[in-house]
């Protein structure tokens, strides 16, 4: 059986909001407004908190900011160290001096999504009306609440334009979202390893997942925080559950097979014999003491609702109609989360609405996760592009 | 939130008891071998219970036997009712009066595997060591050891050899160890939509499950039985995740896409909003009815741990180097779980050991469990497979 945590529930409970609160350290940037926003749902946030991340300067007439949307359990800290975790950034074989989206050249702003739980409003921020914290009392969020939050951000920094919008996996959904949403403040699109929906087999994915927290006794009805606990099992079940998605067949293949770990033949029990059982289960721990637990329901929801054709009368092509975006779509051949077929629906609908294209599927066995990764060609593909672009904006 | 159970757990859970001890009806054949049987695990199963259905009639020469292998939740009544759940047998297509499998022409025995919940000896048995239940005091068993435990029942029963052994899916990897083990007794074997051992992705599936159960703080260290209580939430989840295997992306699409449950707009909520999600749902509470917890974790186990090369020096051929059976091998474009690769690798070794193979790939978008549905294409083979078979056999 997994041994999800060593120590006591609360005592992990308490390290981990210490850890949470410590992520907004002076050094970090966080921004509030206090005239809250309107959500797709329909009710009015009183308050939101937008928490980013800068990396680079921004020149004088403001035109060489580029934004990085992250996936669903990803963070602010795309290229510095995550204060939780004490990682590198996500994204740092991305984002830097001389890399790709190079921060000598562009002004790099990430920021924390709606609904997640580094800083940004969600389920772990104060509900200023009761003084408690939200939990499943917070409005369900969607992909557009997210950008429109990070647009109010974009708005306060003075930014007209973006030069660039980037981003992977749910992040690639955000890219879209704003070039649909937003298309005079986005010049150049790079949607990666995405779709313009989330398919039913994703929605089914995520489900297990959130009935696996909800199953938990400690996710107490979603107001564990009050009580201290965290509903760690549940969420590493989750966790579990939704890393296989994010790997290949032929990569669990060719990284563990059926090897075992730590022993030289099946130990005929229910502990973990094999190296795949040991690395979902580090997976399932490492997760629980980095993520909230109904911020994993949040996000998730706000991916399954997404489906930027039904905003469009049905139609995708008509989310970009007449944009002067230029978009570089990159898919990878073993993604069965976001396959390659669902960035060709997207560029069906982008040649439909007579935008500029570029497009690539990377070969590789590395699955949905690819894009976390250091592969050269989706180097080459954004550097190239991106160059391409600043000149086409006066910044080179 | 899943509410797993409208009853309380303790009630669910005789209800189920009842049910299962029902099922040994007097209709129902059960077979007790008093001497127990040695496991692959080197324990000694000290009595070993047999259950089992026939259909048909066995001729003189006892030369028309089919034995039918069923997948991991399946169970005997593969062309009766199920008296646990009262629905009809889950091959019905498959097997009958001028049926692929002919009852009028073959006799057909399916027999409940060792570790399942229908009367086989499994963690429900009572161990006469203890005069309780086992629980997960039961050993781990393999598939080999579900196939010895056939093979005494066909003993018992004075078959000397078997006409066919047919299975998919888990069924499928025991039609293979059978032609491993007691190559003499199989004249003819088709194994449907399976492998010759489990990927690393599908352990990191059952893992997951497994992990769901044991998370559930009414499983009880596996003493549930003792408590009069299930693990209803952890088994549902289990159950989710794997059914969202048994299916294609493709069919999902079909079936579901990204419809909405009894209602015209996304309820902005972690109810279930799409037809995915109440399906799923559903799946998981109808199978918390009619399967024991402890006998998911030890099916699931058994199939991790099958990998016949390994029993054969690595080399797969070996397993059936010099046999006589003939094979006929059925596999599904659409399925993920177990793809037509994992065929085509057994067929290759089957050809190395100079076998007489039959094979083909259906073309559908119905997934893994395309061999429970109602395909013309199977039926075709199978009966057209068998007939061959018959005649150089001497049954017809």
């Amino acid at each position: 059986m997994l041994k999800a945590s060593k120590k006591p529930s609360k005592e992990k409970a308490q390290v981990r909001d210490k850890a949470l609160k410590e992520a907004l350290t002076p050094s970090s940037k966080l921004i509030s407004f206090e005239r809250g926003m309107k959500l797709d749902c329909g009710a009015h946030l009183p308050e939101l908190n937008v928490a980013y991340e800068t990396y680079g300067t921004l020149n004088a007439d403001k035109s060489n900011a580029v934004l990085i949307c992250h996936a669903l359990t990803g963070d602010q800290y795309a290229a510095s160290n995550n204060p939780v975790t004490g990682k590198l950034g996500w994204w740092l074989n991305m984002i830097g001096p001389g890399k790709p989206v190079d921060t000598e050249k562009y002004f790099v702003i990430c920021v924390n999504v709606l609904g997640s739980c580094l800083g940004t409003t969600g389920p772990l921020s104060i509900n200023p009306d009761t003084g408690r914290a939200y939990g499943v009392d917070l409005p369900v969020i969607t992909i557009h609440d997210m950008v429109k939050a990070q647009n109010m951000l974009i708005d306060h920094l003075g930014i007209e334009t973006l030069f660039a919008v980037i981003g992977g996996s749910m992040g690639g959904m955000q890219v879209l979202q704003w070039a649909a949403s937003f298309p005079e403040k986005v010049f150049a699109a790079i949607p990666i390893a995405t779709g313009a929906h989330h398919s039913p087999q994703n929605i089914a994915f995520n489900e297990v997942g959130r009935q696996a927290v909800m199953a938990d006794p400690d996710w107490q009805g979603g107001r564990y925080m009050q009580e201290g606990v965290i509903p760690s099992k549940g969420l590493s079940v989750a966790r579990m559950a939704a890393h296989i998605t994010y790997l290949s067949e032929e990569g669990l293949q060719r990284k563990f097979g059926r090897n075992l770990q730590d022993k030289d033949a099946i130990g005929f029990s229910f502990d973990a014999d094999f190296q795949i059982e040991s690395y979902l289960h580090y997976q399932g721990m490492t997760f629980v003491d980095r993520f909230d637990a109904n911020s994993y329901l949040y996000v998730t929801r706000a991916m399954d609702y997404f489906d930027l054709a039904a905003d469009y009368k049905g139609v995708l092509g008509n989310a970009f109609m007449g944009t002067k975006t230029r978009f570089c779509l990159i898919s990878f051949s073993s993604d069965w989360l976001f396959p390659t077929e669902e960035s060709r629906t997207i560029i069906h609908a982008l040649n439909a609405a007579g935008a500029s294209v570029s497009f690539a599927e990377i070969e590789t066995d590395k699955g949905h996760d690819s894009f976390l990764l250091d592969l050269p060609e989706m180097f080459d593909m954004v550097e190239g592009f991106l160059s391409s672009a600043a000149r086409a904006r006066g910044l080179e």
